[in-house]
């Protein structure tokens, strides 16, 4: 990386991250779900950062945390403006990084451009979602949902594990669930949606690099594998004679473990990360089992092929073993390609700070982009985080690699406005 | 087969397993359990024909009952005698043949001598042994194995699932427990054991013969194999950077299938009964996966030899794929083989009713022949069942076949007196 110099920008993250990551249900680990006290408290700190920063504060019917900053020149549009945008909510026993360091990115990167004297020709606008996770309630993504326009309103019927709902606990937060259908913004107000993150992966640490362009989140679906053969009794049923279904499951992870192989790198992957069998005795040849599949890759197209490839080898493991197999599918999600515009903003930022080839990862986890790219065009910033672990307290991400990251989000901020400086 | 008919004994067989299987805990399936008011039941029903046969009846203080034949020869040593035996216990939801048809057939075959005017050199004993299955207390073969002398005193506290000792509910039947260690037999006033059993496995159904020879009990193991890889996000870690847990123990399956596809039709079968993984959801890549592993061979060298190149596979898959496979050893049992002299007077028998040279099979489930063997020479005749099939409802056995193992018996019990004649 060039003569910038991470650490003090970095330490200033750390403190931030650390009195968030002291907000939490447990003494010990950190667990911050959405509408909590926890979350309260989280977002009243948020609040204070952001006024610090001289941002305009308020909570939506959401519970998301806007802070915003009005266009710097004179003469510009000012409801036009660029969000920049995390979650503050966590998994149980989750790390400090995921989320928060996005939305502490945010605060910070206005910090800077203000200390910097720098006027921008559109506004800025922090937000912090309280709900990513989807830890507490079945749906995920509820605050970029509602600023984007896409909530069903049947959401507020459903239930977290104490069996209150989404209403009541809004409610309760001090927040109008009536009002989130309402909270929906205008397109052309927005310029786009950037997002700092943690990569929850390990490739920035595999390559040695802080920082990489998220080139799309990843197309997913996901699916339940039965296969049926027949039981029997483990003594006395002869190897040519079994129709045993979890060494037929067997065969079928092996084959998915090898079909994910033959796509590049990080851009399919399939994993089965559920099995269970029937009857499941010592001494009992299985007759039935059961796996989940999930599956990513970079482009519905390479999803669908990967699919349909998958379909034709199990109807091949099936026919030679004489079980049957059978797919289908529970869930999918198109692709979400990251705005090739924000990309190039994006490279080119991180490339003034380190090598101008800076990495290029597809996402395979899920984020607010997902919901955001139904309102405007999306850009992520991935950080390196150590051995890329993530949703566990071992998550880490270095004083020097969050100076980057901040610096990089800048410095993306200045690139955006050289292309909106009319 | 030869001109003997075997629908009338195999009808007479037909009715008294019907009268058997009408005495169950359940009205429309057949469970009856070790020392249950079923099992009484069905006690008094087997006492009632060993007595209507000619036998004096007892029972034992392990519940079983004992139906004896004197030698019908003057000047005979009377003690001696052979033990033809099988028990009337079931598993939940069994069938009617498993057990109940070699009690039967034990019998069935003393009226056919009584009726036939034979009078043998050495007297014969029946016996219903009450506990095979193992079902009720954790300990099997109690009833043989109380006659054979290698009963632990410590089994009378065992506890069945509602928590009654195995002491008390001996005593609630009507035996005393303490008994129990003074059942043990005499070796020298035993000739030998016999037992007429349902195949439970499909080897004779496919070879289209109604019985076969037993040449011995299979060695037996049990293990637990522990694949120990590394958890992580289902769509973020590429797949060359994984540590699959359950990918490895798929490829342990599919290896420990192709190993036990190298032995010999029946001479070799491993089975991979119970899988379980951890952290075990969608979108996280498995950590952690446990199997159960069952290896059963012909004898106690071809078992080793299995498990010792297992192991060294083992080894091979784990240091491939970066995991760390453990395996334990739960349990193992050696071969017991089916003496020479008992399996010739089987052979010889079965051919003078059907072709000269009947199928030999191995038998891979347990039986009570494995606690007898501590006592004295065992021989068993398997008897075909439809498809294999045993332990459900769906069991089943020909009339015809139970007729041809009747008779088997009645000749191989003849065979064993030509040699008994001093």
């Amino acid at each position: 990386m060039s003569e910038f110099d991470p650490h003090p920008i970095g330490e200033r993250a750390r403190t931030m991250i650390e009195a968030l990551a002291s907000i939490s249900a447990g003494d010990d680990r950190l667990t911050r779900l959405y509408l909590t006290p926890e979350h309260k408290q989280a977002s009243e700190l948020v609040g204070e950062w952001m006024s610090r920063a001289g941002l305009s504060v308020r909570m939506d019917s959401a519970a998301s945390m806007h802070g915003r900053l009005p266009a710097g020149r004179a003469g510009s549009r000012s409801a036009r403006r660029l969000l920049i945008a995390s979650h503050i909510d966590t998994v149980v026993d989750g790390g400090r990084y995921d989320g928060s360091f996005g939305v502490v990115a945010g605060i910070l990167a206005i910090e800077e451009l203000r200390a910097r004297g720098i006027a921008l020709p559109f506004g800025l606008e922090i937000i912090a979602f309280g709900d990513e996770e989807g830890v507490r309630f079945p749906k995920t993504l509820i605050g970029s949902s509602a600023i984007s326009g896409n909530i069903d309103p049947s959401i507020l019927e459903t239930t977290d594990h104490a069996g209150e709902t989404l209403r009541n606990a809004l409610l309760d937060f001090g927040c109008d669930p009536d009002a989130l259908h309402s909270e929906a913004y205008r397109a052309d107000e927005i310029i786009g949606y950037l997002e700092v993150h943690i990569e929850q992966g390990p490739i920035l640490d595999q390559s040695d690099e802080p920082l990489g362009v998220v080139t799309a989140i990843a197309a997913q679906s996901r699916h339940r594998i039965r296969v049926s053969g027949e039981a029997g009794h483990a003594g006395t049923v002869p190897m040519a004679l079994r129709r045993d279904a979890l060494a037929g499951a067997a065969e079928v992870i092996t084959m998915v473990e090898q079909l994910a192989h033959s796509g590049h790198r990080d851009e399919l992957v399939i994993t089965v990360g559920e099995i269970s069998i029937s009857p499941g005795a010592v001494n009992v040849i299985p007759g039935d089992a059961l796996l989940s599949l999930d599956v990513r890759a970079k482009s519905d197209e390479a999803r669908a092929h990967a699919v349909a490839t998958l379909r034709e080898r199990l109807h091949q493991i099936g026919a030679r073993r004489g079980v049957v197999i059978g797919i289908e599918t529970v869930h999918e999600k198109s692709v979400v390609v990251c705005a090739p515009w924000l990309r190039a903003a994006i490279s080119s930022a991180i490339g003034e700070l380190g090598g101008p080839k800076p990495p290029q990862l597809m996402s395979g986890a899920g984020h607010d982009g997902l919901a955001m790219a139904h309102l405007t065009d999306i850009g992520m910033i991935f950080v390196r985080c150590r051995a890329g672990i993530s949703h566990s307290p071992l998550e880490h991400v270095s004083v020097a690699d969050m100076g980057y990251a901040v610096e990089a989000l800048v410095r993306t901020i200045l690139e955006i406005a050289k292309g909106n400086s009319e």
